[in-house]
């Protein structure tokens, strides 16, 4: 538990919250203020500030519930759809440093929108930033 | 491979792609119209439609793809920050529908803002539909 974080406060019972699923690994519960009724956020017990940084069994029970709960939060809210998403950092958003993941429901013309303008490569700028990226990856490969 | 699917004729190699990385059950490729520069979705190369019919195998493989691929963006574009966005459904956006999930680093200032007005529960509102989606979870359960 790491002192001051508002979801390990939650986890502990020391704030309520409208819990939707619990087990030893993952906590769900509601966000109180949703982008849709039914916007859930779903996180690993122990603490870990961002997707990079869970541990592999975490991430995977992470995902089992995520996934179970899509189902559930569709057919309780009547949502045909939903958005999962994980902001990683303050500068993409994310408020609580707690790695969390929001599933959101969505409905035909609702108030939400996650895209944003498009850029557009440059002559060789794609295939040049893929080149980037495979090295870096095999760097970090090397690197374990 | 399902038929007029873009994201099966990429993995089958009849479509380029700007690949970044590629195993036996993951693809991952630069989105060519991004939002920010980096923008790279991770697919199964397996057809799937959406998050919830996904494999617990592939999604394991995805989700350890994805963790090593955030760490690389950011340092090919040198990006403080990601989210992760995964649309399911037409009505959440998803426009390709073969399961992807969107990395998309993210930089101070920069034109990408994955928020939307947030609504209020009224009332018992909040814990009764966290009992409704508790309810519908119990019944899939029983189903299995």
């Amino acid at each position: 538990m790491e002192k001051n974080c508002v979801f390990c406060k939650i986890i502990a019972g020391e704030i309520p919250s409208a819990k939707v699923y619990e087990d030893s690994k993952v906590l769900a519960f509601l966000d109180i203020a949703p982008f849709n009724f039914g916007h859930t956020l779903v996180i690993p017990k122990a603490h870990y500030h961002c997707f990079t940084e869970i541990p592999a069994e975490d991430l995977t029970a992470m995902m089992t519930v995520a996934q179970k709960l899509a189902v559930a939060l569709m057919r309780a809210t009547g949502a045909p759809a939903y958005n999962l998403l994980m902001n990683n950092g303050q500068v993409a958003g994310q408020e609580v440093p707690h790695a969390h993941l929001h599933i959101i429901p969505r409905h035909v013309d609702d108030t939400v929108a996650f895209s944003a303008p498009q850029k557009h490569y440059e002559g060789d700028a794609l295939p040049e930033l893929a080149a980037k990226i495979r090295e870096k990856l095999a760097k970090q490969t090397e690197n374990q």
